[in-house]
């Protein structure tokens, strides 16, 4: 994959294994956001009430397709917080309500509903999940024995931050449909490392991160809910879409694009990425990565005295690896790593573990991976900030 | 001050004068601009959690002292809707109170306050200005004229959006912060359009544009809070920040700074917004804008028939200028000006009246007025759009 190097921005001095937290975008991306941004300031109230909006309304088109869904059933959002806190902000929860969900989502999240949650006297259910997963039927069986008469929606991560996991949503979206659950993916971790077909899942909302996996710049995220659940959803910034004196075909549209002036090239690119991707073959660049992944997740768990967090197949891991890890001091650790190795790696806590993530895309190779494990030996080695 | 059009990244061919809505961003900010998102994309990791936050700190100093408050009562939105729905969103209303406004104010904010207070069953109070305007003290009396036991904060525009006046906004907080009400000043026109002083106001909330008159790129705006009134205010999106695991010394900051991945590279070119200005001896140019907007507004209102909707002063106008317009389509009207006559000018419905709008900055000159008027005169003769 090492011709693909030459696509990113990124620096040559880091070993750069934390593609996972904010995803780094590739030149022809990058200059095409630069180029809007231009196109803007040369006609601003042209391009904002005008131009951009057929750009954006092509872009949804494109996204649209490239997720399988009707362009007009997606919003753009800077990012999946900002999704779900428009979920939970307008889900009308009533006292006693529950909503299940794991111990394994991201933080941002478990705060968001939490914050939700107490305002309504409702209940953010996080039911806990042994690690290591042991399979795809085991974990269902967990899962729902957190579900009760009083759950009234899912909430799950299609792939987990910290711990770096796809976990069986399709399946257990279509068992909460069934027992007249609404279900929402966190999907900030999906598009571009699975592939998504939103039209014939069971998901009736879902959010998912074009700045990740799909490379587009920063803020370029979306939120997508089942035609029939729009009514539910109210906007989060409320402006001119709202109750609109010139309303689209789409309320959802009007309700959740429209939220005063901001720089909305982000979202312009998002045809520009799906096309970099097609044309150079990303589904065959994806499985190479998830087999350098597997590949090398024995070594780390073994440098950090581990087992694996599930079976080591394309199931549960995709492009990220985490593995726990012994250091009393995470925050230190992740930036001795980066000062001294020149290594971009997350170590992250998560309640009372914590994990070290490596993520992989087409620029990184087997060395980087060496480098990681090289200098995890040393640090072991030389300080005691790995046990 | 024609030297100064250089700076500018408009289109020659267009008329522009509608630097109100989104403001035009001067070139050495928008260079600044996008070397911070490239930047970013060379190392995204520390860049958004490291250097990109003390960039982050630098600008809101900078920014601090331009508006003279304390770096740590401003946090950074992408826009005054943003911060108008924070608060709205955060204060505790009651069935019965009542939030007292006027009738000239943005309607999306009007929006989000009635969204807000209906569902608290509170009343948003649009008290009717009488226009024209006769003096201050008379706008005074009549603004309190909505005035009730039930009143619970003011909410008032420093410069209006349509009706492009600047109310006295300084003399009504004084008033109302006697009275023992809160005062939230929508000042999204108000920054380098007039000085700022916010430690000495009676303002306890207030929030500014930085992409209008002190052009920087779009998105990036500011909400003051005094200190003691922090508390009240809630994250508008839940993140990290609340109830934040590693917090800073100012709650206010991690509650509203931290809001899921986005480019923040906007936010971080107020200082070279400010920098510009000061170099180019920005309270001049802007004595100059406004000696040319009140020398033509005459003129205006005689081609329109309508008279002007305040004394024509400082007081009342700064670099805005509308006067009413009658046309039964205002939308057509605008677009047909830009499209035949290539003059980007907004022709805004408010109530049950419509108003034309010009502004003034640096690059435009008594040849673009001349233009508009001109062209306006052009179509009463070929159209039925103006009466």
């Amino acid at each position: 994959m090492q011709h693909l190097k030459k696509h990113f921005l990124l620096r040559d001095d880091i070993t750069f294994l934390n593609f996972g937290s904010f995803g780094a975008c590739v030149k022809p991306v990058f200059e095409r956001y630069q180029k809007y941004q231009l196109e803007l300031e040369r006609e601003p109230v042209q391009f904002i009430t005008v131009n951009g909006l057929t750009y954006l309304d092509k872009s949804r088109a494109a996204l649209g397709k490239y997720l399988n869904c009707h362009k007009d059933d997606l919003v753009y959002v800077t990012n999946p917080s900002y999704a779900v806190n428009a979920i939970a902000k307008s889900f009308n929860l009533q006292p006693g309500d529950e909503i299940l969900s794991t111990n394994l989502e991201y933080g941002a999240c478990d705060k968001t509903w939490e914050y939700y949650c107490q305002k309504a006297g409702a209940r953010f259910v996080r039911q806990p999940i042994s690690l290591p997963i042991q399979s795809k039927e085991e974990f269902i069986i967990e899962f729902f024995k957190g579900l009760t008469s009083r759950t009234k929606m899912i909430f799950i991560s299609y792939i987990t931050s910290s711990t770096g996991l796809r976990l069986p949503v399709e399946e257990i979206c279509v068992i909460a449909k069934e027992k007249g659950l609404i279900t929402f993916v966190d999907g900030a971790h999906a598009p571009a490392q699975v592939p998504i077909d939103l039209d014939n899942s069971s998901f009736d909302m879902f959010t998912g991160a074009c700045h990740k996996w799909m490379m587009t710049p920063k803020g370029s995220s979306f939120l997508y809910v089942k035609k029939e659940l729009q009514p539910l959803v109210d906007p989060l910034i409320v402006s001119w879409g709202y109750k609109s004196m010139s309303p689209s075909d789409s309320t959802f549209l009007d309700y959740h694009q429209t939220n005063g002036t901001r720089d909305f090239s982000a979202f312009l690119t998002i045809p520009d990425a799906i096309q970099f991707m097609e044309e150079n073959d990303w589904t065959s660049v994806s499985r190479q990565c998830r087999e350098l992944v597997i590949h090398n997740a024995p070594t780390l768990c073994k440098i950090l005295g581990a087992a694996p967090l599930a079976p080591l197949n394309d199931m549960f891991i995709r492009q990220l690896f985490s593995s726990s890890i012994k250091t009393s001091e995470p925050e230190k650790l992740q930036r001795y790593l980066f000062e001294s190795y020149h290594v971009q790696v997350p170590v992250m806590r998560h309640g009372d573990k914590t994990y070290l993530r490596y993520s992989i895309n087409a620029f990184n190779d087997q060395h980087d991976l060496d480098r990681l494990f090289d200098a995890i030996g040393d640090i072991k080695k030389k300080t005691g900030l790995v046990e």
